[in-house]
């Protein structure tokens, strides 16, 4: 039966989980408040749409190998990889590297098609690759928005109740990495209290800080006090965003993270972040060919630091308008590029990133929604492995929105459920119901949707479903300031996981050790 | 190149044009205001999504030829309707018919697999079946609303305008039918001015009125005076939504205009018209056993009448909710209904008419951007050829709203975008570009942009992509706002296609002395 407990399978092996499990389920399931049973991650049932052929894709990949061999990429500030590169037979030129024709589709091939990000909750560790789809929430804002406050630049506090939210929702499976960026704290230290929060305020899997090499260690030693040195070096706990310089840099920043983390075993998701039209050309397949170039490079030299280390095939694709040179969302041509993208990332044989419920719009009004939800489906169609920005964004990735979270994490439910596809059980044909209802009756007090009723069809939190005059007996409220109100009760009503109270003192130990090691910086 | 031209195959032949062409088409430019030209409708160059597979399709067929066969359709008020199935060999008792396994699916093997609606313009003309999709405005709404006067009755005037806004669209490629109901009018008479309404203000096709048989008389009447008498008869040139009254019965009405138009061999659309759970199981396979054994035995029916006439294989098909008993659109499970009911109707061997723009929100929110966005890319994805209700439907169809049509029929002009697919020429490989910009450069000033950013990438007319501050200080406007400036101009601006002058004089004669001819009635 198509219903709301979603699909997945059971949790793979982990660490012993920190918190009393059972009461915190209940918990849960209280304060979800619709009786839905989280899942780990959505498992996809259904066909993989593509829009690109293998002819199509071959197309692309031969003009990605004259890209690679004759133009080459560029490594900068960071001498050791060059030296990297030179010795696993590429060519390099000062800070250009150019690789001979499959060297790079060769060096991945030790990379893992799938594998587990652990949690320290076992039952929420995640399965990334394969049929799977983990959902993270928005990644990167300056601003917070919401409809009481307006817009903001973001704090702590505001990065803890996104954390909260996200651990309240059934919909998302991780709890994502730079949530909002808490402005009130200094640039070189925020990354410990956004590490710490997510370990504090939610049990779900979390991502490292790349803003720096030192932040990256960091990050790891803190998921080694959570989950053990040696897991660490055996498991993946955590999960980070190398973005490329696109068109075909990689900077000095992102290589210092990727090297951390590609040697302590987590995963990068090595990921050409590109507006059309500026970063590359202005066109779908000729964009392809630089995203497979550009993923493939940043993902072939994690091999080369660690083979086997996990790595994801990423893409932050999208348009820019040709008239003004403002990054549009939800267009055609996105969602184009995110499909193409995650054919080829299949074709590599890497796990795939993309996607997210993207707009450009500064209120959650139409637009946005029109926009996330074209970015959202293109995301679950294509067969996305790891979805950032899967709640909460507004205005291009400048602002989280507290408003647009809840309106996204309702279509994220959505998902779950076309997911899943179309049930062909004998109890889904329903003919015992035909037998019962007979033409001109009606179904529904037959026994067979009383069987089924409360499991059938998504519930909807936000859609108000109505009639006219109930909606304006209600208040006339659209579908934000339902949302508003939706969020506040959750803060209020949250109560976080247990979190073993000598792994707490240790990491809140480990950071005032490490913040009063060197002083505040805002760069 | 992906640009805003549409794609579409040259215009079947048909009737001369009734206007001066190139003058109009210069001035329709002009008025939808970005050099955007009008298509007479969409051609997919993308592969069909199918979430049913051949296997499944064949459990479903099965248990339709149970339904067919062992519960049958009731034929209320109609004994002509029951003694032509008796002769065609279905057995009926009472108004209860049953049919024999295979009957329908042979009876409905002579009506066309594709079929042209010609329009008054011949350019405008649509091609219905294959890989095309026409797009028609909202039908039905007794109500209209716009964020100026609020919500209320719709009176001749709005239907007028929608019909202006419909042919203003370069994305709409037929003007409809009732894109509201004209409640200023009688009900016994109101048919006359709405064709007539579509005849005049615009020269795309449209549809006849199908609430008494009468009506569709003298809608047949209306169109031989524009199209000529002969040319009707061979010609398909109006096209009538035809429901079935879910579950498995038709009613007289339906009947008795569906009769008048296959024996004209003008186009029916049977639609089972199917809220689940209520009209039918509460599960998405067993709803489709049901739309398959509606459907068949409405278009099969037209096939006794006249083989060979022109027919669509409809399916208007959603959920209710199952807490309140109201109908929800933009569910899951609405999508897996329309995709899966279209590769049935594709191996019936008909055309297929589905989907639209729905939403059960009472404003032009983000709840009724998201649902319509599901509907309408679902609609594309599933390979429907006539899509009624794609722009301007709000609030479970009881009205039709000035804003949401133009924020709808911006959608409809991404899915042409979309329906194109990825484009692999050269020029879209665009390797020049790479070998001009190289790693770190900007792809802005390049040769390859310049000669390609005018076509370059879909062009909203109602998403604000600008900072935030550039959007404050036009106003902060939301979506809805800036498509209520939008449908303001358009109307200020409409001048309507020339008509001949003979045929308008003839029409309202026509008109003039029908309506003379009996008392005003609001029955």
């Amino acid at each position: 039966m198509t219903d709301n407990s979603l699909s997945g399978t059971p949790p793979p092996p982990g660490p012993p989980p920190s918190g009393r499990r059972g009461r915190s389920a209940r918990r849960e399931r209280r304060q979800s408040g619709s009786g839905v049973v989280h899942a780990p991650y959505l498992s996809r049932n259904i066909p993989t749409l593509d829009y690109l052929s293998d002819e199509g894709c071959e197309k692309i990949e031969a003009q990605t190998d004259r890209l690679l061999a004759e133009i080459g990429l560029e490594f900068r500030d960071d001498p050791e990889v060059l030296e990297i590169w030179k010795a696993a037979g590429a060519s390099v030129d000062g800070e250009r590297v150019r690789f001979p024709k499959g060297m790079l589709q060769e060096l991945v091939k030790t990379a893992p098609a799938q594998f587990t990000q652990h949690a320290r909750n076992r039952a929420r560790s995640v399965e990334i690759g394969g049929n799977n789809t983990v959902f993270a929430p928005v990644y990167g804002p300056p601003f917070v928005t919401d409809l009481d406050q307006g817009r903001r630049y973001g704090t702590i506090e505001d990065f803890r109740n996104f954390v909260k939210l996200t651990y309240l929702s059934p919909y998302l499976h991780h709890s994502g990495g730079t949530v909002c960026e808490p402005v009130d704290l200094p640039v070189n230290k925020r990354h410990f209290d956004m590490v710490y929060s997510h370990i504090k305020y939610s049990d779900k899997p979390f991502m490292g800080s790349v803003t720096a090499p030192e932040r990256a260690e960091d990050s790891v030693a803190m998921a080694r006090i959570v989950f053990g040195e040696d897991f660490v070096d055996q498991n993946c706990v955590m999960i980070q965003l190398i973005n490329a310089n696109s068109p075909l840099v990689f900077d000095g920043t992102m290589l210092g993270a990727l090297k951390v983390y590609a040697r302590a075993n987590q995963a990068c998701i090595v990921s050409p972040f590109i507006l059309a039209g500026a970063m590359s050309p202005v066109t779908v397949a000729g964009t392809l060919s630089q995203v497979l170039a550009e993923a493939l490079a940043g993902c072939a030299l994690t091999q080369l630091l660690r083979p086997g280390a996990p790595v994801v095939f990423g893409a932050f694709v999208s348009s820019i308008s040709m008239q003004s040179g403002a990054p549009t969302f939800g267009s055609p041509e996105g969602t184009l590029l995110l499909n193409g993208a995650a054919k080829l990332a299949r074709r590599v044989g890497l796990p795939f990133r993309s996607g997210g419920s993207f707009t450009a719009s500064k209120v959650p009004d139409a637009q946005s929604a029109q926009e996330s939800t074209h970015t959202i489906t293109a995301t679950v169609q294509a067969g996305v492995n790891f979805c950032l920005h899967a709640a909460g964004w507004l205005e291009g990735g400048l602002c989280s929105s507290y408003e647009k979270f809840i309106l996204d994490a309702d279509q994220l439910g959505m998902m779950h459920v076309l997911a899943k596809g179309i049930d062909l059980s004998d109890e889904a044909m329903a003919m015992d119901a035909f037998e019962e209802v007979g033409p001109g009756g009606h179904f529904l007090g037959a026994e067979h949707t009383q069987r089924n009723f409360e499991s059938a069809f998504y519930r909807s939190a936000i859609a108000d479903n109505n009639s006219y005059e109930q909606w304006l007996a209600d208040g006339a409220y659209d579908a934000a300031r339902r949302a508003n109100i939706i969020w506040k009760d959750q803060l209020r009503e949250y109560t976080g996981p247990e979190l073993d109270p000598a792994i707490d003192e240790a990491l809140l130990a480990f950071m005032t050790k490490r913040k009063e090691s060197f002083p505040d910086s805002n760069v």
